[in-house]
Parts: structure tokens; sequence; C-alpha cells
């Protein structure tokens, strides 16, 4: 901690002098083997189709078809010693299958280059994260029904500003957040469409004089078509850019629910209990449950558009085409999956496991005079009053009841009709708050009818 | 500049005390009414579904929608008073038509609230500028696609790195922009179709008891169909974030073909030469042409971005259901929007009088042994020599051209063959840069006839 | 809303053509006139400069720098006309010289360029809001000091992911947020020192061979040295930047406490009572108060963090010197400047006039067995059982008190002696939620002394 | 890749159950043991203190402190094993030192909590980076000053728009390096300073009734003062911030500075060859070199600044005090702190070996009529023509020549004087290129004499 012992850090870290600053700097296998697997898809994919096309015999292709398997379960083993030195996945896959089958290893690279290559990797592996996106989406959304099924008819406030303002359901809210992320799964699935186009065959940057067959190794490959130029697809990030965009939006609703749970688990709301699962306790405190989980998932926005900012930023003016500041994309994009598909999975856990404390909800519900509103409506509706004169007679109620130190069901007719005379006992009908999320039946609305009909949609949305 | 001045400018700003301070921070009426239209549009669809519904009477829904369309015409020729005490572009309108109506204008408000009016608002407003941008990028890639056609066979260096590596043709570069542009709009056609469900009937977050006809209002401005939750449609601004995340992602298109206009026009590479309308010039070096509009569109990326950056942290963390952080949404929205536009404008402004400069881009593309990869190829394909040993063979040639200040096709038969004792004659004919990029016929390669389909392709698509 | 409008207002808006986009990305009128005074200040500085260095006339320096006043005035009483032809505010004023005092005119930009003179400019503007931006700090400091003070003894609970963990002092709550604001203070001042440099005379990149006396124009701005290499003169924009950075700093601050004030002014926490100027209500519910202006606050941190990426992003890869990118700038900063300024006043007023709840603050603060650790460190103190034991057995007892449904001092001295045999009735004094924030007296801790000694700290730092 | 793949990859990550998600999502100890050495010399100056204080005894402080020096030694050697059950390093260490010493671990952790730990450690390590980071921009300093002092006067172009405007020499360009990377010292400086201030002693939020000296534990650990407010203390990560904002602006500089390198090393420019170490090259062409390291170096702002907005948004709106949201600030710091540590070293490097031009500079310096200004400024010196004016008459001369395919000095004097009657033939000496840079004598200008004085200045800054 003084200047020397940090100078000595600072040697010691690069002590080694420039070649291996270029190292640290350059090479990309510490991360990118991640694609090990893509990787070697792709280049049985790519064997085959030389094959087929004539530009190698079906031996060759067989010999590297076979090694490529054998590198595989040498790295899924835990058995593939990688070099930095070779630099990245795809040099030390070649390497390892040159020791392998010998000579015809040198024939695979033949009309691909590493530019094309890695696009067709890492398109591979982000199209693998869309597919675990969808399937923890799915699971999530799945357990946001179930709340809302067995809650349809528990009544809770409503909040505007964190200020009661109508009373709602608990299948209302979990359903709200049924609507999120049903539209994060939208999204998941038009851009898992859009990047389904196979850079394979695009080479350096000018495609290649070799007879390949485009249209065959994208298919092998699962892609519905091969690119359609190959300056831009050895030039293109935009999968990767909107896999970041579409998983923050949906972090950015795993933060808001987050938030609620923090807030609903405070001694203050106990509007719901997490499970000891998804919180921790305090030796010294054994009834505080701190909300753990629900905080780590409202830090997640931050970590997922943090690497969505690092990766705009990075393609930021890059002239085309391949530019090796394209290599700091997988960190950010691994990194970003990885926490996504925690924090939907741990959110998945803990609606499953939560449990909404109805008495608190309903004693907060009723607080707060928060059927005002229906009160209001009442004398539009019945007695054809303007809206904003009918407002302006029910603030007179409430702050009469306010100052009686007593709820609005409590004031007596005679009350009602000295503010206003056409009044009658058939108001009394709309200040419960039962009644009140019983009569909000218009289309989306928090009646437990309309709740139970959305359910009900969704599940035969989601098959 | 003095502790005095800087004092006396913060009190200057507030010095009205408190109720200047909340009324500068409150109001919306500064950028809001730019909503106006959109405002009014929503209030005459509600006004027309309530009488149909029989909420209010057909007499006094008429005079609310002569009335409305009243304050629009003011507000279209300037004569609209806006006030800042009355908060947002909503009070200012619903005012004056009570000004102008009297009593039925308090019967607009009925089965509706604040929150799900200001989110149609913003929902039409955001779907015209979807619409915009549809039409600004076909008007560029039309713009892309005539520079492509026209140069379809031009040849100009193909670079890694900035590097030559090798040859391509402008039109193949062109086209790589119209696939860049084509997944924009892709996204721009998507997220509109996502977004446009109309919120209206929502109410203040729990739906209504009136009995709105939801599906009615949605169809009369042109909505797929009503949102299924009000809670959600009034907390959601999805849409504007995916806006924000789809012009992000174009305006990072723009900036890269920005950067490369930016170099093509510098002294050293003069590969374009950019209209006087779209540059500014010097008055004292009246040859100078500096690419302003070029750098200006660079930039844009930072801006939009930002936007995005702004609302996402904004909407972070966020309780249900409206919360007023949520009226930071639209000036960042409408800023992002009017720089999106323009910065579409000026770049097909830009590329349609541009002139690529033929020489330049020949000359360079001939340089640097740019086939040097042909020549490996050609080892591969006609003489079958593994590809990383025709690699070892050409690096060799390259080397020896080198050191004799020649170029790749004045080497002698007899120094190739020096190198590899099977090179035939026949190799002189991939040498030359014409050969070179006819010969890259796979899929979206450089070839001057796949460009030419390409190009054909994306005429028959845009129709 | 259809095609058709969307495709007018597209064609609308550049109807004009080319010329017209061209003029609406370059020009910078709109927004540079803000800078007008500084752009004047900067002339006069330098016309003053060019006469005592000899290079021009006394008398056409006075000339010139009556005719700035003249200018000056004219704008600031609202009669000047800004043209858009004109570009910047630079040419707008130079132009307005010219037609003032004529020739003499033609003489002031000897010595400088556009470039330095705008890096003036906005330098100046800058430094104004840094000592803005310090009177802002200093009053909300100050506003807290005064809260701290008068509660330096009001007990409430300090939460730990929004859980009770122990008491603490509504004193020592609001001096965390001075900690916070002070360290932001010295971080504008640290910034507005390193800025305070001039670039005038740095010319358009390379310096001039003009004698200029660059430190005599540097003394008449304010600012303490001339900077020292022209090249980075021109091409810097650190000092903006570093405004963003500090500005967000605080912002994220500002963010925290607003939070606070929302969850505290919520009717499940009810620990404070906003004013009503910087409160909305709802004309249907007079009782409810909703934080808007706290809720504004909380949405800076966006709007202020959104303008720095924007510029970290425009200001990525440009190479030197002067780039158009950096047009970019001004508005990022005017925008994130405005609301900086607002957020800090708009808090200030908020602190001034809100009221803490002391009897909810209490009785929060007393339950949840706010005082186990307490009870555990008498454990460790009194009898010296270890920690980690100590934790146990307190533990065991907040378990037998949860379980009685009663709090820890209810217990008895036998329940207690029953745990651990080695308890004395001493033990009670420490129980009570005044006693546990009275013995907090380490260094910075809740104890109202501690809190007491900070205020007077602090007040004596701000003289 | 098909959904049964995906669906398993998912069920795979997390098939333990919620459990397996919990400790995914909670645990620390994956990247808080970076922390290990800061964590023991924390509490070793804990243990010290707590037996001088006479809270523990000496011989429980001696065992202690020797303990926790075994368990640092087993951690360097790579001997501990770490537990993820124990979750992070804290309670890692203290586990192990249980299991040395026995009984007196237990009373380690007497006065302190996790809170004040984690916050203690945490700064010790940003400490220590922020000492690396000002090593490493003094060696990268270094390095500029000598490019810039032997290549004092080269000339070069100095460039607006990446358009030639003025003659420069290349020792102010590098010395415009030296104001930037000086200017990031000064911050690194600066924001050392003010987070030099020791949590210890802060406990869970509260401080401790324990008689702790916070003063010496600051001391014993390098720091300035204790910090003065314990909520504050526990809740405050602005010293990562303003890291990662100091981290971020310098990183842009770096971009710039690599963006040149980039450009410079094209085959359009030649200016600047870069050495092997620091390119890579291709196997087919030996003659290219790509400036890999500079591509990369320009990257790295993306994922610093990206680490910036992940981290301001996860502080963005967090209560005091303690929330688990903030565990997600070290990995970010880390990252950012080894890719900049990173980027310095290897931009030093390349400064290092780089290589300028001297036959292209200067060819390209005297292009493009760069000296048009150094013309006109002779006409407003000697002929005293106001500046305006000269600039016409400038232009009209520069038209003249570019007509006839000339440089400027290529003009007779009768030309000159057919546009400017005055004109002598003095005007020669001011139109070279060498001349043009040596009258560049204002302060921070680009004449040698200029360079060499600021070389001087820095050299005797920097001791």
């Amino acid at each position: 901690m003084t200047d020397k012992t940090s100078n000595q850090m600072w040697g010691g870290r690069f002590a080694a002098g420039p070649d291996a600053i270029m190292e640290a700097i350059n090479a990309s296998i510490g991360f990118d083997k991640r694609m090990a697997s893509q990787d070697i898809a792709g280049s049985r994919a790519h064997a085959a189709m030389l094959a087929a096309s004539g530009v190698i015999t079906d031996n060759d292709a067989e010999a590297i078809r076979e090694g490529l398997l054998t590198v595989l379960s040498e790295i899924e083993s835990g058995n593939f010693q990688f070099s930095t030195a070779l630099e990245d996945i795809h040099m030390n896959v070649e390497a390892r299958l040159k020791e392998i089958i010998g000579e015809p290893a040198g024939r695979l690279h033949t009309g691909r280059s590493r530019n094309d290559q890695v696009a067709t990797d890492f398109k591979l592996w982000v199209r693998d994260q869309f597919d675990a996106a969808e399937a923890g989406l799915l699971a999530l959304i799945n357990a946001l029904l179930s709340q809302a099924e067995a809650g349809a008819d528990w009544v809770m406030p409503g909040f505007t500003h964190l200020q009661t303002a109508q009373p709602v359901t608990w299948g209302h809210h979990m359903m709200a957040y049924v609507e999120m992320f049903g539209r994060d799964l939208s999204r998941v699935r038009d851009a898992r469409a859009r990047m389904n186009e196979c850079p394979l065959g695009s080479a350096a940057l000018a495609g290649t004089s070799f007879p390949i067959d485009r249209e065959m190794t994208a298919a092998a490959l699962g892609f519905d078509r091969p690119t359609a130029n190959s300056l831009d697809a050895v030039s293109d990030r935009d999968f990767a850019l909107e896999f970041l965009s579409v998983a923050s939006i949906c972090a950015m609703h795993l933060s808001r629910f987050a938030e609620e749970l923090v807030i609903w688990s405070s001694a203050q709301f106990r509007f719901v209990t997490l499970s000891d699962r998804f919180s921790t306790g305090s030796s010294i405190m054994p009834q505080k449950k701190n909300p753990d989980a629900a905080e780590l998932i409202r830090a997640k926005v931050g970590r997922i558009y943090g690497a969505n900012t690092a990766l705009m930023m990075v393609m930021k003016g890059l002239p085309l085409a391949y530019s090796k500041d394209m290599q700091e994309d997988k960190e950010q994009v691994f990194d970003a999956a990885d926490n996504w598909m925690l924090a939907l999975a741990a959110m998945e856990g803990m609606v499953k496991d939560m449990t909404a404390n109805r008495d608190s909800l309903a004693a907060a519900a009723g607080s707060g005079f928060s059927t005002a509103t229906d009160l209001a409506d009442w004398l539009v509706r019945v007695l054809k009053v303007p809206f904003r004169d009918a407002h302006h007679v029910t603030g007179t109620l409430v702050a009469m009841a306010e100052s009686r130190g007593c709820d609005l069901p409590d004031l007596t007719l005679d009350d009602m009709q000295g503010v206003h005379a056409g009044i009658t006992d058939d108001i009394f009908t709309v200040l419960g708050v039962e009644n009140s999320v019983n009569s909000r039946m218009s289309y989306g609305g928090t009646a437990p009818a309309q709740v139970r009909a959305q359910v009900a949609r969704w599940k035969e949305l989601l098959g």
C-alpha cells in the first residue's frame, strides 16, 4: 500500500515486458473457449459442405469431422490443454485437430476465415441464449400466473407515487408483470428470428472463389439462410447489441418487481413474506429476513445495461470490415447472459415461494379513502354530475371523514346529502373495497373476473 | 464570474422561492405541448366512445369533438395561450375546451385519467416517429442502392484493421450498409407492431366501472387492440425504451458510415468527394472541404444512446403504477427522435450527392499485394495444396515481391516456380484486381454479379 | 397517423431539401447563444491584449470593446436579431459588431480562431456552473445541518436491506447526506481548479505567430494560467466530462435521498411529511400528498448521467485536433447543468420544509428487536463472552421474546439467566432505544453527542 | 440448439433447484477473494486496536494477528481452500482463523461488522489501483516525453476534421497527449486523497458502544482519518464511482490516441510504423501489420465506461444504509482496473516502440496549402490588413495556385502583387513549412522551441 508496493505490483503485472503485455491484451482464449462446442459444430458443417461441393475429398471431410468430435470430447471432459500462445478457440481447436488427424486438418480452413468463423460461433452462442431466455421467461410467467390465479380476488392497495390510490387485486398486480415479461418474450423471439442468418462462407470479408454452398452450412447449423453481404457479415454485431437491449429492458422489469418485493418485505408494509431460501437471516435477530435475492436481482439491470453501453461504445465509429476492437464483444455478452438467466431463475424461485399476507394487504387496501374515486364515479354515473364537479363533492366528503377520524362508509346518509342533496342510500354499495374492485370490469381492469379472463388468455397463448 | 455573480445567478434563477422551483421542476407544458394533436385525437375518440356507450349524450360528445377541433386549430395556428399554471398539455386543452363549450367539457374526463391519457398520447407520438423512421430508412436505402448499382464493379480496397486486405467493389461496400439499415427497418417494424396497443380506458391504474368500449377507441386511434392490464398500461414505457434501443443501433450504423466518409475524404485517402452542400469550406483555403455533416452524424449515436441511458436509469426500480419520475420520458424521446430523423436525412443527402473517386479507389485496391489471398486460393484449388501450406508459399512470394519493390504480377513464372514447382502460367489470371473481385462468386460475395443480384433482391423487397 | 401523414411530416421537416438539412444539422446558434456573455467577455479581453501587445491600435481596441458592450446590451435586452445563416454565436456577435463599428471589427479575430474561441467561451460557461453548483450544495448542506441540529436526538430505525437493523437518530441520518454532498462539493472545487486554464490564443490548433500575451487574457478572464499545448487546448473537453461526472455522482446522492423521502412519505411509513409546496394533491382525495418533487429529483440522475454517456461516446476515438463532432458538447452540458441546479434547489426547499414525524420514527425505532445488538455487545463488554457466542445467546433471547409476542425489555431477568447465567440486572440499561443510540459514542457514531459534534465541525468548515 | 437442448441447458444450470440459484446469486467469494490481503491487513489493524483500547487482551490480539499471517500465507501460496458456503472472503478468513487459533478468533469481530469491513477492504483495494494508475500514467508520460524530445522539430500536418489545416511538429502532437494524461494524473491524485478515509469501526451502520480508537486503525492502514458518519461510511461507494469516472476519461484519451495510431498506420497515411511486438501479421501478407493492440486499446473505453454505467445504475435510488445491491460493485471495478492498467501498459509499450516516418510526415505537412494561414497572418502583421480581408486575399491566391497545379511558394511576386499590391518579397519567408512552425512562438504553440520548453517543464514537474 506504499508507492513501492504499487510499483512492484505494476511491475509485477507486466514484468515480462512488452510480449507479456501484448499477449495479455490480445489473446482471447481465456474467454472464447466458452464457444468451443459452437466452433466445432461450425467446422463440422463446413467440412461436410466442402466435401459435398467437391472442394475437399470425402475422406478428408470424414477425418476432419471425426477428429473434431474427439477434440470436443476432450474439451467437455476437461482433458484439453488450452494454449494462450494459440490465441483463440479457433486456433486451439485446429492445432489439436492437426495433432490428431494430421495433414487433412490443413484443408478445413478452405473457403472461410477467422472473421466469418468467429461471427458464426458467436451467433450460435447468442442464439442458444435467446432460447435459454425464452425458457426462463416462460417459467417465470407460469409462476406469476399461479400467483395471479390463487389471488385473483385478494384486495390490496394500488399505488401511484407510492401513495394509496385505488384498491386493486393481487392477481391484477401479478398479471401486470405477466404483460411485461410477455413483451420481453416477444422481443426475444423477434430478435432471434432476425439474427438467424449464417455468416459462414463470407470468408475474410469479400466472399470466396471456392464453389461453396452456403445454403447447406446455414441449414446444417439451424440458420434460416446465409447472410447476404460478406462485408456486413464479418462487421456486424447487431445480434449481440439487440440481445443486450432486449436483456436490459427485461432486467429493468425485474428491477421494478424486485424493488416492490423489498418494499413489501419491510416491517412497515408486511405485504409479502419471502421464503427462507431467498432471504438471509441475522445470527442475532432470528426474526429478520433480508431480501438479498431481490436486492441482487434489482442490481442486475445495471450490470446488463453496462454491458450494452460497453459494446455500443466499442462499435461506435468502427470502419468496415473486421477490426480487432470487436473482440471485446464476447465477455460483455457472456456476463450479461449469465446474469440475466440467473436473475430470471432467482425471480421465478422467489415468486413460487413467496406468500402474500392477505390480512395486511386487505387492511392497507381499505385505508386512505381508497374508494373515493368510486364515490365520484357513482355521482357521475347515477346522478349525471359532470366528472369535474363530482370530484369536488367527493373531496368535500373525504375532508369531512378525515376531520372526524372516520372512513367514508362511516359517514351517514344525512352527512352526504348535506354536501349533495341527490345522494341516495345506494351509494354505500360502492364504498367497500370488494365492491370497488368488482366494479372495475373494463377490459384489462382489476375486477377478479377480468383477472381470471387474462390468466385464461395467457394460459391458452402459452399452450 | 466571481462568487457574487454566481450567487446572484443562483439566486436569480430561483429568486421567486420554492413555488418557482416547484413550478420549474413539475410543469411539463414546456415540452409536452408537442403532443397536442395526439392529445386531441385521443380525446375526440374517447368522447365518441362515451356517447356510443351511453355514458354521455350524443350532444355533449358532439360539442366536445367540435370544441376540440377549435382548440387544435388554435394551437396549429399559433394562437393558443399555453399556461404553465395548468402544468401539462392535457389540462391546457381541457381548460380551453371548457372556455369554448362550457359544462359538457367537464364530462370528457369520465372513465379515464391523466395516467392513461398521457400513455396514449405518448404512444401515438412515438408511433408517428416509427413511421417517420421507416420513411427515412427507405429513402436512405434507396440512395445506397443507386450508388451500389452505379458502382457494382468499381474496385476499391477492402479493409480489415484499416489495412488493405482484399479488393472489393464500391457496390458491395454500399450494400453492406443496405443490410445494416435493412435490419434497422426490420427492428422498426417489429417494435411498432409490438407497441400498437391502446392504453386508453385503463384510467388511473385499476380500470373503470363505466361501461366503456376500449375496442372502439383502440380502433379509432389505429391501434390493433387495447392493452390487457390497466396497471401495466399506465406503468409501461417499454415502447419508448425500445424506440431508443432501435434508434441507437441505427445511429451506431450511421456513425460507422460517417467515420468512413471522414477518413475517405482525407487528403491521404481521397476515396470520395462530398458535395459542397454537406461540407463547409475555409475562407482561407478554398480547396478545403470539411466533412462537417459526416462528423455531426457520427456524433449522433452519443446523443441518442445518451437518451436511452437516461430513460433506462429513470425506469430502474420504479414500483407500480405511475410515478412522477416517468415524466422525464418525453424530452429524451423527443430529442432522440429529432436527431435520428435529421441524421437519416443528412446521410441520405450526402449519399445522393457524393462522388466516388474511381481512380483513387482502383489504385488503392491494387496496392499492398491485395490479391495474395487469390494466389493462395489458386494453389489450393488448382494444385490441391492444403490451405495452411498455400499460405506459406504465398507469404514467401509476397516477401520476394516486396524485397524487389514490385507487385505480385511482376514476378516471373520462374520466380514463382522457384518457390513452388507446380505453379503454372494460369496463376496470372488471378493476380489482377478485376479478376479477384469477379471470382468472389459465393453468395453474398463481392463479385459484381453478386452485387447486382443483391441490388435486385432489395429493389423487389422494397417494391 | 397514416403513412401519408408521416411521410408528409417527414417531407415537411426537410421539405426545403439538402440545404435545409445541412442548416438544421450544422448551425449551433439555436443553443450556443446561451454563451453570449462569455463570448463577449472573451473578445473584450482579447482586444485589450492585442492593443497592449501592439498588434492592433488602442483606438481599434477601444472601438471593439465599446461595440461589444453595445452588442451585449442588445442581447440582454432581447433586441438582438440572431441569424441562423451566421451559424453560431461567434459569427453573430462579430457580424453585428461590424455593423456597429465598421472596419476595426475585422481586426478582432487576429491571433485567434473559432476553435480556441469556442473552447474559451464554453470553459467560462462551465466554470460559472461549477460556482452555481457550489452555491447550491452549500445551501442544501445548510438545510441539512438545520434538520440535523434540531433532531440530533430523535430516534428512528436504521435500516439495512430496508429492514430495521439498529436505532439511529434523525440527525445522524441527515448528517450522512451532509457527508455525501460534502464530497460533491470537494469534487466541484477540485474540478474547477483543474479546468481553470485559458485556451485563448491557441488559435486554430498550432498557436500563432503574432506576439500575443496569453498570460494577460488568462488573467483578465479569471483563469489561473494559459493552457500549455495549443493542439490539446482546442481538442480538450475534459472539463465538460468532469463536470458531468461530478454532477452525476451528486445526482445519484440526490436520487437516494429522494427515494427515502418517497418511501418515508408512504402511508405505511409516515416518517416524514412534505410541505404542500413540494407535493401535489388530488382533487378527489384531499388528504393525499404525492411526493412529485422527490420523484422528479430521483429521476434527474438518469438525465444527467445520460448527458455524460452522450458526451463520452461523442469523444470516443476522435483524432486531434478539432472535429465537428465536438459541437454536440454544449446541449448536453446545458441541460445537465440546468437540471442539476434545479434538483439541488428543489431538494434544499424540500429539506427546509419537511417535518419529521417524531412519533412514527420513535415507534418504528423500537420495534423489531432493534436493540438486539446492544444486548450482544453488553455480553461481550461486561461478561467477556466472545462476540460470536454473544450473538448466539442474543438470538435465543430474541426468539423467546418473539414467541411470546413481547419485546426484549419485557423478558424477565430469570428468563435471561435461563439462557446465560451471568446476565445481571444491568442489562436492562442497554435495551432501551434511547440508551442504545446514546451508547454509540465511537467517532462518527449515531450518539446525539457525536451528531452535534459533527454539526459543529461542518459549521466551522463552512465558515 | 433445439428447444430441447436449450431447456436442458437451462435446467442444467439450475438443476439443483432454488438453493443452487440462491448460492449462485448470493455468494461473492468467487470474486471478493481478490481482496484477501486487504481483508487481513484490516483485521490485523483492528485486532491491534482492540487490544490497545482494552477491549480484548494482548494475548488474544497477538494470536489473532499471527493467525491471520498464517491465513495470508496459505492464500498467497495457493493452499487455501475457499468455500462458497462461507459466502465471502471475510467469513472464509475468519473461519480458517478459528481453525488455527480457536476461541480468540471469536473476539476479532468485536466493534465492527461486515458492512464496515467490506467497505474498508474495498477502499484499500481501490487505493492500490489509484497508485497503480499513477505509476502507469507516469510511465506513459515519460514515453511520450521521449518521443516529443526526439521529434520536437519534425514537421507533420495538423488536422481539423481530418483535413490538413496547418503544419505542426511531432513533438507538439505528442505533448498534447502529455497534457491529457497529465490531467488524468491530477484526477487520480485528487480522487485518491478524497477517498482516503477509513470506514472501519462504523460497525453495521450506527457505530459501536465499544471504546474503540478509530484514529489508530485509520493510521495503521495508511488512511488520513476515519470517516465522519457511520451511516454514510457503510452506504458510500463514491470512491468506486470516482475511480471509474477518472478511468473512463483516461480511457477516452487512450481511444483518441489509438484511433490516430490506427489511421496513421494505414497504407494511405504511413505516418508511423508500429513495432512487430504490438502488431499482428498475416501468414499470407508478411508486409501487413495489423495494429491490433491499438484497436484493443481503443475499445477499452467502452468496457471501462460500461462498468461506470453499471455501478451508477446499481447505486441509483438505494435507500441507506447497506443494501445487498452494493455487492455488484466489485466485479465492475476489478474488471475496469485490470483493463485500464493493461491499456496504459500497452500504450506505453507502443509509444516506446513506434517509429515516426519523418518523410511521410514532412511530405504531408507541406501539401494542401497548409501555410495559407501564415500568408494571411503576414498580411495582417506586416501590411496591417484587417484579418477578415487578409483571409480574402489569401483565398484568392490559394485558388490561383490550385488552378495552376502548383503550391503557394511557386507563385511569383508578380502573381501576388496582382492580388494585393502591397505584398513584398518578404512574404516567401513565411510560406515554407519549417518557417511556419518556427513562427508559432505563442505560449503553448507548435514552434520547436516551445515544444522543448514544455518538455523541460514536464520533466521538472515529474522530478
